[in-house]
């Protein structure tokens, strides 16, 4: 393909990096032309690193830019929503990284606006680009297990964020168990009806004096009858624990953590292999990449976004019914009530 | 050690006829003097197959025996209590068979009579001599993964029961579960004091219609502040799924299914590993005679057995709670409410 | 079956221990009735220890008892051969652990009075009885991988044997490689044509000094085309490794070693399995209840032995080839010249 | 680093292009700036997709070229040894695809060329660069194995090449070994000093009428003791295999294959992995592009190639004892003879 995407990457925190140097290095058909950040410098020192030609404090010179068609909102959560608005509204391909808002009305008037903008739009969640999870999403899609019974996730991270972080992330089922909610959906081809949802604060009681849980079992049932069930903790002392199995009535398949290399090594004193690789960055390195290679190609060749504005909705309804369930102890709660 | 125990088993059905092969083929210490069955042929078969003395239609002429130092409770579950209690006033040592009883009264009345009479009580819940598991309970004790934070456990049968059997069980709680249930104590070193269970009818619905349900997922807490997870199913075509896992706050330790031989296969088509063992008999066979023989070990040397009566009591009274969640449709209910 | 094969173990050092033991405990119509050993009172302790109900210093005592239907020949090496002829010209079954001899002539004759007096004979490879091992050459068999084309075996020992040992076990080939030889045959369904081996002396020079090699690689042609490789080391030291692979025109089959458990331990320094099973008695444990058990039923139901006389035949000439190799510093060697 | 190396790709066949896409795309610090084939469109077509400025039929322009800083080697194999020497000259950093040459005088004026002119030399011994391979011989070298003993290399393609491939290769040694001659100097970090070598026609005939094997088993010995062998076969048909296995005197360490992801698939029939990465370009993708990032940083950081002229020699004596030994029926031969 000859033709080239022209994006704007708007926000150069770690994400926006991330970002912008897959699309300058990894992703053919992408071309990044500017990155904004409120913090100038930011921009500036990003810009200058990638060769990108133009970088601003304003992103909406980046919406104003005709020539951009795609941007890339990589900014704090809370300008996610009017951003992508704005995006919309001047004709261009969205890439938005999750959540799109906390708030659900906002949500809302996002999938509106896309939908009469006819735009393309795709929420961040990269894990459904793993290798091995869309192997198992491929392979319970295509009856290679049955009907769907069971959906399990393991997901830990490997050390808790920073207090500050803690106190305005909107809590864990928000900020960390979304992604989980949205890799249910995605394996079992069903939507979350029902969950709950019990919390505890067992790795640092300081997050519990921020009025957020640690460690967390969440329950919940799909519209196609399946159950799923996924655990999370904010501390694996021994690295980004992520894994998935889907169970049906002709068979289960599971995924497992990656590894720097696949190497065993026999002592005296034991055996040992590698630990899972420390967190997202190194795990989800080249998910990262082919949602970029898949968000282009989509808007090059006009096709649906694999992860849709809907898709960033429903995960969000399922975190707030979880915090809910959560805060009463574990009592079910209806998704969307 | 050159004394032997001698020992009566009470019921010749499948279990029965388990302990008592192990116990004249793999228990060095142990010597099966007399069998009983309410079928008296059955009795007799497995005796003159196995060179036992002794058989009866009444169990009773197994308690009056005075020669006999130990019974092994393998009959109904309806007679598991009250033979236990004439077994106890007669001043034999006990193997029983989970459940001790579905009525939690005459649990405690077993209870009772066996701390009085002073003899050994061992339950059947052979799952704590595995291998596999066993270990995980030592690293859990010795402090290797720090303290519990999550246990986990996955248990499903390769088949489902015959439904006549599915009616009278007591429920998939009581009947299945209660061997995780025990296991999650073993597991975790401390009580469940809440259970919320979810549970649906997937994989026959004439399961529904006895008003049971084949697959369910337990969310429990425990005193020590720790969470917990089981997911059970009646049927997973693949064979016995029976995994755990517990992690803590210095790391996670998982015990794997056991298979027929550890060889892998390389072909044009695929790479294939063995399926998990078939069923309980193939997988916990090692299990049965350990349990066996450290009953014997513990009645020879007064010692405590390692599955004690209050052990038997406690899963029924997690599974009595995870039922009435389950029929409230996942609401949390305390144990021994 | 109600018959029990009535059977005299000759020789009651390690190996004699391990058969007396599991015939009377684990080999279902298996009698042991008599013990003898040159030291008797080995044999009197052993024959106490299991209730066996004769001992005698005098193997000849087994030999001339017409009760007795088949004799286990553990004593040194040097009687094997004189022993199973009288056993043979007795009319007695024999089972006799390897190697027959170390003189051809001596293996030849004893074929030979065996064949003349009809009766079984059972050599003690007892490697083709594991689990895995016998699940590869039954997939090979079958046509699994095709026509054979590589075969490998990984045959490690944990520590080497004593110096006193090594300097009168006709060395490594003869000794410890004999076990190998006889799995490659097993494993390809072919006679070995041709050897090369190269050695060294890696783990401890006194073995050198000894006349022996410590360390060696073995390379093997096949009748069928086939090509092998063994590589030995008289010490792991994270344990007994024994592994082997073949490979075909149709794919490839592994088996890998056995272990204590199957769990898997994640910590902050890193992820942990079980070593190898130490040594022959814990890794091969159930090996040789499965040769004794067939043994047993191939006399009792007058079935071929699964590993004849034939077949210790074979590993003498590949050992004795070997040797002759290895002193020539890796020349190319016939079997049989 | 701001500096980039300009580069010249000297063949735009399959190799050439791997590392002409990998140089533009893959690279950071590499500038692309020529390519030349002899056939001229090849190089043009590959060019403009690339957007490399410029192309050429004959490589000489590129040598020619003052700006160059460095060339990639990937044209036949007859004009690797005389390119090296013009580039040389030439003062031009040099990455050479394997072998330098058949040719050992033509190899050793390389070396002295090299040295003379004091350019930076890398032979495109991509294996190092694996994670797998490179960290087991980071364990090696650190001593956590200890003093090695045995080396194990198996190497297996999937498919076999064309005969009309076959017939100008060199044979199996020079073509296809040479990888694992180079991985055992790696593993070891030491000298092969003798092969003895066997192989077979056991995959198709025609491989024999061409003078060649398709199937060999190779025994090495190392200048420090330790012993290795290599296991070859032209044609895995499950994938290409890729196995190692470094024993010594304080444990062993392996590394298996690459596979596509590390679900595994239970079902009433079986458990299934994924095979092996199919061939090359698939399992050494990201070796590749290491050995060009490290061959850049060499250049531009003045430090010395992980794959020296030197390392380019040696596999190719090793592979003339190889075949000259395999020719003799597997004598040992001494490398270097």
């Amino acid at each position: 393909m000859d033709k080239k995407l022209r994006i704007g990457v708007i926000g150069a925190g770690r994400i926006g990096k991330l970002h912008s140097n897959n699309l300058v290095n990894r992703v053919p058909n992408a071309e990044l032309v500017a990155i904004s950040d409120v913090y100038e410098p930011a921009a500036k020192e990003l810009a200058e690193k990638l060769n990108v030609p133009n970088y601003y404090a304003d992103y909406k010179k980046i919406i104003d830019d005709k020539s951009i068609d795609a941007v890339f909102i990589c900014s704090s959560t809370d300008t996610h929503s009017p951003i992508s608005i704005e995006a919309a509204m001047a004709g261009k391909h969205i890439f938005c990284e999750k959540p799109i808002d906390h708030d659900l009305d906002k949500i809302k008037k996002v999938l509106e606006v896309v939908k009469e903008a006819g735009v393309k739009y795709q929420v961040g969640f990269n894990r459904r680009f793993d290798r091995n999870f869309s192997h198992v999403r491929d392979v319970v899609k295509s009856g290679g297990i049955g009907d769907v019974q069971i959906v399990k996730v393991t997901s830990r991270d490997p050390e808790a964020p920073p207090l500050s972080y803690v106190k305005v992330s909107g809590g864990i089922f928000v900020d960390m168990t979304i992604h989980d909610f949205d890799m249910v959906r995605y394996l079992s081809g069903s939507e979350v009806t029902q969950v709950s949802a019990v919390g505890a604060c067992l790795v640092n009681p300081e997050i519990a004096e921020a009025g957020d849980v640690d460690t967390c079992i969440i329950t919940l049932k799909f519209a196609n009858g399946a159950l799923g069930v996924i655990d999370n903790s904010r501390q694996a002392v021994y690295g980004y624990d992520q894994r998935i199995e889907v169970f049906g009535s002709k068979g289960c398949i599971t995924a497992d953590n990656e590894v720097a290399n696949n190497t065993v090594h026999y002592t005296a004193e034991g055996v040992y292999k590698e630990k899972p690789l420390w967190f997202f960055l190194e795990r989800y390195n080249e998910a990262f990449i082919q949602e970029e290679c898949d968000f282009v190609e989509s808007c090059l060749c006009d096709k649906p976004t694999k992860v849709g504005a809907f898709d960033g909705l429903q995960p969000v309804l399922i975190a707030i019914a979880a915090k809910k369930s959560c805060e009463l102890g574990g009592v079910p709660v209806n998704v969307g009530e």
